[in-house]
């Protein structure tokens, strides 16, 4: 089901019991582009640690915002044994009025990622019109410092018409005519809505003014209440409140105008509310490789993401305490080896068929189904299908079981929970997975160097320096630096001895992983210091040579083995170990 | 005439001829938002010169783009003397593709410019599913390096293949047989296609196979030219050339595949081969409040924007080199005194009345009426009625000359020349426009102080330090720092005097206008050496007392009036002139 300004209230009021009964729900997001930033010290790396790999998404994506969120919400049904699903699909865009105190967004779209989504049947009208807004709750809180104080302003306002009408009707006794005080009237029916419930008014009289209220004005205005009467040394203080609640039969007045204007802009932390009933119902959230998607979640309809690794574990864990990657299951035994790609189209079909069951999910009363109407690409279906993967995956593991006390409701599952607040991350095969409620994995790169060389080097320089350790992986951090990985791990030891005794070629340096990652952090030590030290130059090469008298190492390899070389040219760490 | 992907070529086909008769063409766009940064430093001010304000645009707007260009072309029919109308509006969208070379445009968007435009019927998915891509000079020509290259390496493999052949054939006469020479016809008629009609093959071969060549060879494909035979040492060359064009009836190949993928790219340079015909149309450019318009058209579609003031107008004469702003000639003489509001939709109606005359515009066969069918804020409309404006006014000038000689193709009226190449200039009375083709007004500002006092300062402080010299404008540049204007100029000789005279109050000084700018070009030159010298603070007030200590002016002017100053903490600069 679409969900848009138009229907977004009903849905938001339904919600609340819907997740009540959820057994768990699954989430997708859409946004307006994916990389803003080109260049390779944002490149992925499949030696990315999972705090490289935040900063990573965190300096690549934050000006692109999510356009279209899926919520699936599966309920297992006893009696049919079956989970019946409802799937809401929300077009979202940030607030186009100018209303004061309401941030007017600029946001980044990539042309390739809108021109995708539009090939895909995305409809950009649709968004921009009928989008449901949003605030994080940073903006919400200015936003509401704002609308407090113009709230007191106003308040303030009321009051002061409210006091001169009072005034002129104790100092004219004879006002009390329906012609005279239909200014009265008309105010008083106003104070009469909902919004103004708490409208107090305190008022300083004498005592004969005193008595005219409580004599004539009182009875007047059965919707107030005089409720008491202080003395004070020059008179009574008389307090004015609202009894009951009457809807106004006038049109709206100017002041109504702005209290709907402050509904408006209350209507307006939107979409977020929807995030917050999520955290709060504390169900299970299933999503499929979730990390552009929690990011974006969080910095857009929470708070701004932190800087730090740990703050960001933090986070996750607040607003998602319980959530299950399905492609950190279905990278993961037994699945990786029963599953050819992860890709979440491609999973659900695998997942179809044998060894898998084909578990088969109701659509709830109204709501379309998705099974003969594919729809990749818009949220509330990818959304959809990373539900029934998560529900095929889980079945399977209780299906392979040596368990008695099998479970149709699999999201109730043992099995599961290893999974539980992991988020994948791509490319990195000895860790493949952020742990979010922990320790992250930390495998040993004993194997693994960091290799400095020239300009000029290609990737058979590398593996002719390294030939004698057997096959290597190479993934370039810079056009002078490299990491590189031995395929014998047994060779690691010799890696560093053998370099220093033969000579390494001019403006080249090896240094093992644990050393490049001491410097990284001393390094990021001073530069908090003094910033200018944090270059990547200097991160990636700590010892320059000039090398631009040296040869292309391709064409004069055998030259430059035979140069009698200067012994400081060679660059050897001292941080060997 | 809206157009999109679909219909460019030919409406660019059919342009040359459009503008080789045009009269004059006016101009508007339609941008994704307005303000890319909030703050003081880049709001407009009425004391903004024109490099100051080219600054602040060039600061606030280049991560938008134009996503509509209206083109409204007016040709002066002799024959019924009045001008026939044809406006397109043309749909521009970044390049969608991922093809190698091609930008994939990351670009900014305002949430309330896109709601706007929505809410106006703008429509987004036509926009991004149809769109016409672009390349400014500098993208195209990195594209066409690289298309160079590659083109490179696609004519070497064909000429590979060709010269393959042809040995082929040379070395084995019997293989002129049909069956056999079939892998040659699908090459060669591969070859017939148009975009390689440039195809050139240097054969080197001996004598006997240059014989078979012009014997066998030549006649069994009439569609290349065996043009020329070069006598080397080694025996000859035969260049082969295409003679003619002919449709290839087959399959297209692998190979027309990539051609078509370049011509593909070739296309990419798109809407910005409009903006080249209208340049090299040399016609009259008519826009209103052009400024915006001319950036974004010039740094989105022709090159990146200079930084300087000066280079920008050399680009904007060589891309523009006559144009005309209607907001220039509405707000000067005698337009000004005769129109409210020069606001586009308001000055149109203003100009259908008295004293103006209703000047009939005839669309074009085939083109929709916009008389009848107001589409404010789409650009092609905008555009037209901007055209119509303009010769509304053009009209209104040969109306109230004293010539003889009164035509009613007004666009070539002398009246009109003294408009040409300048810009309105939003907010600023005394320079109402940039002069685009020679030096800018420099009106006098001896009436102009440049005025630092303590944060906690209010208007009426300012106010009550100038009272003295009659009523005044004040423009805040800072939180600490504004312009104040003497509305009675006689006074300006003796402010600066009577300030020394009286003292200043705490953390407060008073410099002429000419002083500030003498001062800001100073720290431009030294922030030019020393970056950090350049920060705001430190050129709205070069000489900081501490305040924290002063009590709020307003509360307490007659206490500081008092108070026994040290005479050091008066700022009173040294640059009086």
């Amino acid at each position: 089901m679409d969900v848009t300004k138009s229907n977004f209230q009903t849905v938001l009021e339904a919600l609340d019991d819907e997740l009540e009964n959820a057994s768990f729900v699954s989430i997708d997001t859409e946004f307006t582009g994916l990389n803003s930033t080109e260049g390779r010290s944002n490149k992925l790396s499949s030696l990315d640690t999972p705090s490289e790999r935040y900063k990573k998404v965190l300096n690549s994506s934050p000006q692109f915002i999510i356009i279209q969120f899926g919520l699936s919400i599966f309920r297992f049904d006893n009696s049919i044994s079956k989970y019946v699903n409802k799937t809401y699909n929300f077009y979202i865009f940030p607030n186009t009025s100018t209303l004061p105190g309401l941030p007017d967004t600029k946001f980044l779209s990539q042309a390739s990622s809108l021109g995708f989504l539009a090939s895909q049947g995305f409809d950009f009208n649709k968004l921009i019109k009928e989008g449901i807004p949003y605030l994080n709750l940073v903006n919400e809180e200015k936003l509401r410092v704002i609308l407090k104080k113009k709230a007191n302003h106003y308040i303030f306002i009321r009051m002061h018409l409210l006091l001169n009408c009072l005034r002129f009707l104790l100092i004219k006794k004879d006002s009390l005519t329906i012609s005279r005080s239909s200014r009265v009237e008309t105010f008083l029916q106003n104070e009469e809505n909902e919004e103004k419930r708490n409208a107090v008014l305190e008022l300083h009289c004498n005592t004969i003014q005193n008595e005219l209220i409580f004599s004539h004005v009182k009875s007047r205005y059965p919707n107030l209440l005089f409720e008491s009467s202080k003395k004070t040394c020059n008179g009574c203080t008389v307090i004015v409140k609202k009894t009951g609640i009457q809807k106004s039969k006038t049109e709206p007045s100017e002041t109504d105008s702005y209290v709907a204007e402050m509904q408006k802009v209350e209507d307006n932390v939107g979409f977020s509310r929807i995030i917050r009933k999520i955290t709060d119902s504390g169900k299970l959230v299933v999503g499929h490789n979730m990390l552009l998607d929690l990011c974006h979640i969080l910095g857009q309809f929470c708070a701004p993401l932190p800087e730090d690794y740990d703050d960001f574990k933090g986070m996750v864990n607040t607003f998602f305490p319980r959530f299950i990657d399905t492609k950190v299951m279905a990278t993961t035994k037994p699945f990786r080896d029963l599953l050819q790609n992860s890709a979440l189209d491609r999973l659900l079909n695998s997942l179809l068929a044998a060894p898998f069951r084909n578990i088969e999910v109701i659509p709830a009363t109204g709501f379309p189904s998705y099974t003969d109407n594919f729809k990749n690409h818009e949220a509330g279906y990818d959304a959809f299908i990373t539900g029934r993967c998560f529900v095929a995956m889980a079945n399977y593991l209780e299906d392979i079981s040596s368990s008695q006390s099998k479970t149709a409701a699999v999201h109730e599952s043992l099995l599961v929970t290893p999974f539980y607040q992991k988020i994948f991350m791509m490319m990195v095969p000895d860790i493949p997975y952020m742990t979010i409620s922990g320790p992250d994995l930390e495998p040993s790169r004993e194997h693994v160097f960091h290799v400095t060389f020239p300009s000029e080097w290609k990737l058979q320089d590398i593996f002719h320096l390294f030939s004698v350790h057997g096959t290597v992986r190479v993934d370039w951090t810079g056009d002078t630096s490299a990491f590189v990985t031995l395929h014998r791990k047994e060779n690691s030891h010799f890696v560093l001895s053998a370099m220093a005794e033969s000579k390494l070629p001019v403006g080249c340096s090896v240094i093992s992983y644990q050393a490049y990652l001491n410097r990284k952090s001393q390094i990021a030590t001073l530069s908090a210091e003094v910033p200018d030290l944090s270059s990547r130059k200097r991160l990636s090469s700590p010892v320059q040579c000039n090398t631009s008298d040296v040869p292309s190492p391709k064409k004069t390899r055998e030259d430059v083995k035979n140069m009698k070389l200067n012994k400081e040219q060679f660059v050897v760490s001292a941080n060997w170990d």
